[in-house]
């Protein structure tokens, strides 16, 4: 019912030789949400089980605006909208205040990493999942 | 008609704390395989006005498996699937001689920087995008 | 007489393949640090002549023990050893409340981006300087 | 007596917001430099124990001029100048066929990981590491 937002700092380096954030750099700042939400926001919660079993399936990202170095994070809202056997999917959006800079969509697979193939999510997994699930489209 | 061919050299910081080659670092390989096609590429065939005036508006990438580091390059595989006035759109397959570890696609947007706006794409732009013009699906 | 002090956000991608932050984005940490004193701070001191003038000249680091990603900042310390008339050097040590990470050391020389050449640090950019000149040997 | 010459090739992303090749991004030549002599140029020779077992200590680099992106890898020479019980040192010249860009050294510590504390260089490591033993100067 709610979105996950991870505020993430930019870095100087994150610019490539043509002054804007590099569109690569963007899929770096959805990867650290993911880390505050699957790993440091799950645990918190009692679901440790995401990390290293978690793999990303697939990614599509449209990028809406330049976006410049600055000392403010940029904002990355994270939900979920769609549960299934073995996999959930994600949507994002990169925003300040204002503007939306990106909004992209993943597919994550839970990933069995001792046996070496897919597993499927677990009942609390499941639970904590639908914490963030909202089936609205992006607002930018 | 044909494809353009990168071969990409791995990095071992391209492998992330899992000992894979991160997710992230695969758009790094799709965007050097845009700069040999369109710097390098298309400035050797006369087209040289790529360079600082095309932007990535949208990508999706479908992982089909794990890559670890070594010293043999990864093939790039890039081709030409639409051409807009002002856009075009690529397909992307990055495998080895045996195995396809990732398919994307992309859409990019010719731009006037100077003018700060979307530009049309040039007839010499047009004619050489026709030679990558390939819209068989990925063989993998 | 006082230290910039810099809390620098980790990314769990600044892990490599062996699970600690890799040797090399100590330097990227360095960098943040001098973005924020010597763009930021230094602008908001009125002193605005250094962004794009500043070359980086020489690095010497000393790493003391593996760091791995977690979501607390790890703060930078920078301070200024010596002051010449074209170039300055610091000192730097990466740590958190307890332990020191690494210490480094760095020259930067004063660049004429116009000219393209090396140029003299002004009056207002020494007398900045000199509110870090610190020659206490690092603590750690 | 002879140097470990590896061809590393740049990518476009290794240059900044101004343009060049980011000064953090040399250490990374100098790592992949590292990594092809100590992993697969050692174990080609039979030496397979640095893998996981080297530990950077230290590092101190010089910049000579800047360096822009090209198709044409950058060349690392990299010599051992010293060998002690349970360390060595490492210099390196970043050049191509005409200038140096850039002249650095290292300290690389063995370590066990298992036991998680350094450990003696052993005979096969030393003799391999002697192969590499340059006294002289960097020529550039």
């Amino acid at each position: 019912m709610s979105r996950f937002v991870f505020r993430c700092p930019l870095r100087w380096s994150d610019m490539d030789a043509y002054g804007h954030v590099n569109n690569v750099v963007y899929l770096r700042y959805l990867e650290e949400a993911r880390v505050a939400m699957f790993f440091e926001g799950a645990r918190t919660a009692g679901v440790s089980t995401f990390e290293g079993e978690l793999v990303v399936v697939r990614h599509e990202i449209d990028y809406r605006r330049p976006l410049v170095f600055g000392p403010e994070p940029i904002v990355v809202e994270t939900w979920v909208t769609d549960i299934r056997n073995s996999s959930c999917s994600l949507r994002y959006e990169v925003r300040n205040d204002d503007l939306v800079y990106a909004e992209a969509r993943s597919v994550l697979a839970a990933y069995d990493a001792k046996a070496g193939h897919a597993r499927r999510l677990t009942d609390p997994e499941r639970a904590w999942l639908e914490k963030f699930r909202d089936d609205a489209a992006p607002t930018g």
